[in-house]
């Protein structure tokens, strides 16, 4: 089963859009990235929320957001939902379940590929189920100071991180961290 | 004249305390720290807000947490306040002045030395003003998911940095920032 990861933009001061959901502050950083190429070298399917999904669609909204790696990425893309839209969009599957099942249906996608998050919820209730293996942040070198939060909802327990690499690339930092799972209780 | 540093660890997820204002995460990465020494060895006085001075001499607080740099700094600490409060306090020279004026206190007590800012309400206000030259965070690798936020309100305005340096040490990353100056209108 291949690695999850939560792969994510984010302004220093820890928001992932800005006023009105606008992403337009992240494409003001491009260029080629060599985490994001790995992440694209060993990509299996998405999992995306149902609001990263609706801000890809918003009209007004650069091409370039609208599609998962600006169109690099052309493979399953899942979108979890409460309830699925009328009208059809064949770009994604849809998924109604819980998070556990959704992530299972993503991983069977991937194969021995790495499933990548895509929003601040599904992450968190990902994270909350010990579901992520790794978290790759791009740090933007802006203060947003409004929009939305990378956690609008409180976590029940901090989750510890390990850091496993940091990189500049241009003006953004790469952070990479792998999730510390919980040490299971001794045997017997 | 010297900068002015706001100098801050959070959490990846943007928390610069726990629930309950909680610091002690912080000293889970000690040791030594280039970019801290760097600091120290450039400091010319502190300040503080009420808030910041507040958390550092909560009863339970490590004692670490209760003095500037641990203990290793000695010189001035200016802490901004709308209201003095009324058992004394040697350690530190309150101030009641409105941002600008804070700042130029500190600033001549550090004659061409560094003043650093603790705290998100002072931080923001100078940044607000225009007053910020550079920005020293520590990452730490945790997700608090609760707790202060490096910004409570909302900023007027995006504030543009430019990365300035990245280093990791041990568990932390050091992103160093210099502030962008709005290019100011042609003269004529």
């Amino acid at each position: 089963m291949g690695n999850v990861l939560w792969h994510i933009t984010m302004s220093l001061d820890g928001f992932i859009a800005g006023r009105d959901d606008a992403m337009d502050w992240i494409f003001r950083y491009p260029g080629p990235n060599p985490d994001v190429d790995n992440v694209l070298a060993n990509l299996g399917a998405i999992l995306a929320g149902r609001r990263s999904y609706e801000v890809g669609r918003k009209p007004g909204q650069s091409p370039a957001a609208s599609r998962p790696y600006g169109g690099a990425w052309e493979g399953p893309v899942f979108v979890l939902t409460h309830k699925i839209p009328d009208e059809p969009d064949p770009s994604v599957q849809f998924l109604t379940g819980d998070i556990r099942s959704a992530v299972a249906t993503a991983q069977e996608a991937a194969g021995d590929r790495t499933v990548v998050l895509f929003g601040a919820t599904v992450a968190r209730n990902c994270l909350e189920a010990g579901l992520v293996d790794e978290v790759l942040v791009h740090v933007a070198p802006v203060l947003l100071g409004a929009g939305v939060r990378l956690f609008e909802a409180e976590l029940a327990a901090p989750i510890e991180l390990q850091a496993a690499g940091v990189l500049r690339v241009g003006q953004l930092t790469n952070l990479r961290f792998r999730v510390r799972r919980p040490t299971p209780p001794p045997a017997g």
